[in-house]
């Protein structure tokens, strides 16, 4: 079975999206997950163009990762000049990635508007950049720069500069559609053609400004190609680059081709939505393969049939890629998804109990006031518990007080928190400073009842994420904060909504100490 | 030029999408937008199956539309019954549209399974259902649902049941990829075996559950189908229909084949969000042609030369489908984003002059700190008015308080803000109350400026997104607030960035004030 290569670009090109710039952390964090799904080349960035990517391509030498190779990203050689002395080039030499990949001019019309050198002197650029780079990398991919584009404009010249490259040897020649408005048969037809006259191994690399990404990259992939560049849900400039979140079940469940094993593809769910969340972007629910809705049935007369036959609705089966099957407005399959809950939690719950059906109405109440489970499963827990009357009350919070202040114009704010606690028949009051109202409020909060339970010393906060929810009113407008802490053993997610961000912060701060004390308790 | 004719299910398929269920009103409203914008069918509901579309059918007869066709939906005639007998085929034609559509089954897993009837009586349920309706309507459309599935299935039966429908002398045999798991390369081959038996107009109708639908689409209009069904948006079960946002354009600027007039395709933009409006859904940034980052330009290299030549990274003219081009400030931007923001606010800055380096620098820098312009063109505007010294200071804020306060376990927090300002020689100090500190404190700012600029009472505040950068540390992370204003004129966004959420938001809510004041005083 022939095997195709994955290029994720989602930290190069993925960041040219409006509305999405990662920290150079988010970058590592993501290069692993790509690399544990088994992706073959993660293109870190352009260490010429900023120095952020500098940094990336510094950080990730000291993380260890199992597979994938680190590409990355750079131009041709200026005009009037060496690749020895190009500044771009060595910078790239200098990040000391495992491949390089440069771009160069393919449409004639773009060497002389944008270069403004000669078509000539073009193919030299291409061909000793990519010389030069070869002597000093291990790998080196050449990505044709509107190719498509090029090819229609002037199809001699285009093969030319693709000549060029594997004149230099290059490892693989990517044929670019930079302003993705190619159309599936045009690739078909151009392909072939390419083919003729290029015997390196081809990549594809696509846009989506036709709405073709996807089906542009899987036609080439049908034709042969045996590199695919692409990002995790699409991200990219414009309307974004080929979505491999789409490309990779189709190699492998429609083409039939080697790309990444069958059980990284069953994480290929949870990759999508990690990447939406360090990106911060709610996910698109009508994603295909691994959105929310993509299993959706409604309709009446699918859902009886579905669960007779999935096939007779569903194109795939979604466990393959981690997703599952979804019945909506029934209130069988909320009552199954609870009883399947209540299961991981080990609380034995039967679907004949009322107290199951109360619990099913109090969430259905909780989310049209905002609330959210998915990855608030331990407040999700603790409501359980006190549906079943099994939950325990360890502190009682008397009251609070949070005061920010900024003294001065030139003095920037400050926070500091008191709290009162009951705890048996003691009361405590304490006072704690913080960045911030929260982290104020939930130092003093610590403070007062580790007295109490020395256990809380181990409980970190890892993450903290406020939503303002859609159609709100301005700063008044309700806010759902989400809490992940964690200790030696385990992490837990924790969850609050009200029109006061402090409140709401409260409510789930105050959830993850109560799931601790549960937790600690029953071990 | 050879006409496609286009056929719009957002009323009917569209319906079967998560979160999506329109008003007959909103039916009304979308139709009469559907025909000014050139679609030929419209396809209103399927009149069987609810008392909503029994209401759609009654009342777009009173109200004249200029030339679309109105299609009403439903299915082939029961089992162990004739036509004239059969309910759902009575409603369609009672319901007097212009055109009927009913689909049947091709795959014989789906007769069996389903309809549970032997694959020659589905043929004869087919023929005589059409047959029928030809009698008693002027037009009948026959969609061949799961017919791709189907063909691959078992082709000779598929195509069986296409030649019952084309002997009953249907006006269009509508292709149907039910499932939407179909590939591009797949269409291609099957479409070509089609037309070897069937000479009946063909259409086609596609589900994006590859991500392929509009590629499906716009291969099988290159193979010369004659009709497209699909709907505004992609909306659709699961992961939607066919967009015809994206294949309209296609099928005029790249097929160059009749559909729509230019005129009309110049309200293409204004169509999509029209529709995304009645369906209370918020657009899709990234869509094709129509979305706002459709021709949203970020990285330096790129604005620089679609300045000189928009073809150079732009596919088409946006203004041919209603869009504009923008050009977007980050990190990644070069001295020529930050020349054209300038130049959209009227700053004449020389690309030349230090200080364009200046602000460039400290962009970069801010934006390192998690700072992000876009969408707070407001906060870039006064960076700018800052580097040039054209800033001036309407006011000082001497200090502030805020105060969260919880008085008992019971009840939930308040929260109150003092504020000191000092304009011109006069001091002013008040408070204020709000939901939450930083409404609190927004209210109090604005009470104490409003005395000496009563403009600013003109000032709404309509949008406040909260940002947790990642990689954070807890509620120690740092935070990053965007918040959107507007008065009857226009709309501004402002950014702030801390470790502490309340002094984020001070900085957006102080930009938002200062821009409002520079506006008012330039005008």
């Amino acid at each position: 079975m022939s095997l195709v290569k994955l290029y994720d670009t989602t930290l190069r090109d993925g960041t040219q999206a409006e509305d999405i710039s990662f920290l150079v952390e988010d970058k590592i964090r993501i290069a692993h997950k790509l690399d544990e799904l088994g992706i073959h080349y993660i293109e870190g960035g352009w260490p010429g163009s900023n120095p952020k990517d500098v940094a990336f391509f510094k950080d990730i030498k000291k993380s260890k990762l199992s597979q994938a190779k680190i590409a990355a990203f750079g131009s041709t050689r200026r005009a009037k000049t060496t690749p020895d002395k190009d500044h771009n080039i060595k910078t790239l030499i200098a990040a000391e990635p495992d491949v390089i990949t440069i771009f160069g001019k393919t449409w004639d019309f773009h060497v002389r508007e944008a270069l403004r050198i000669s078509l000539e002197e073009n193919l030299e650029l291409i061909y000793d950049s990519l010389e030069f780079l070869k002597q000093n990398t291990p790998e080196v991919c050449y990505d044709a720069e509107h190719f498509f584009d090029g090819y229609k404009a002037n199809p001699d010249y285009a093969i030319k500069t693709l000549q060029a490259a594997q004149q230099a040897k290059v490892d693989c020649i990517v044929l670019c559609d930079t302003n993705g408005g190619t159309m599936p048969y045009e690739i078909a037809e151009i392909i072939s053609a390419v083919k003729k006259h290029i015997t390196t191994p081809l990549g594809i690399h696509t846009h989506n400004d036709g709405e073709c990404a996807v089906a542009n990259s899987i036609q080439a992939v049908h034709q042969g190609i045996v590199q695919v560049q692409g990002t995790i849900n699409g991200f990219g400039e414009r309307c974004g680059n080929a979505n491999l979140c789409s490309i990779i079940p189709a190699i492998k469940l429609k083409l039939k081709k080697e790309c990444i094993s069958d059980e990284q593809l069953r994480h290929l769910r949870e990759v999508s939505h990690f990447v939406y969340e360090l990106a911060n972007i709610s996910p698109e629910k009508r994603q295909a393969y691994v959105g929310k809705s993509a299993f959706a049935h409604k309709g009446g007369v699918h859902v009886s049939a579905i669960q007779r036959h999935p096939e007779t609705y569903e194109h795939i089966r979604p466990e393959v890629v981690g997703n599952s099957t979804r019945v909506l407005v029934s209130d069988l399959s909320g009552r199954s998804n609870i009883l399947a809950k209540a299961e991981e939690f080990n609380i034995n719950l039967d679907s004949k109990d009322p107290v199951t059906q109360e619990i099913l109405e109090s969430i259905k109440d909780m989310e049209n006031r905002g609330f959210q489970f998915e990855g608030a499963e331990a407040s999700f827990e603790l409501l359980m518990k006190k549906a079943l009357g099994t939950h325990k009350n360890y502190f009682q919070v008397m009251g609070f007080r949070v005061i920010d202040e900024k003294r001065t114009d030139d003095q920037s704010p400050t926070a500091e928190a008191t709290v009162k606690v009951k705890v048996g028949g003691k009361v405590e009051h304490t006072a704690a400073e913080g960045h911030g109202p929260v982290n104020a409020l939930d130092n003093a909060l610590r403070k007062a009842l580790e007295k109490f339970y020395p256990k809380l010393k181990e409980v970190k906060l890892h993450d903290y994420k406020v939503r303002v929810l859609p159609a709100g009113q301005g700063t008044a407008s309700s806010i759902r904060v989400l809490i992940e802490s964690g200790d030696k053993q385990m992490r837990w997610g924790t969850v609050g909504v009200s029109d006061n961000i402090i409140d709401a912060s409260y409510q789930a701060l105050l959830d993850s100490i109560d799931f601790k004390l549960h937790h600690s308790e029953e071990k």
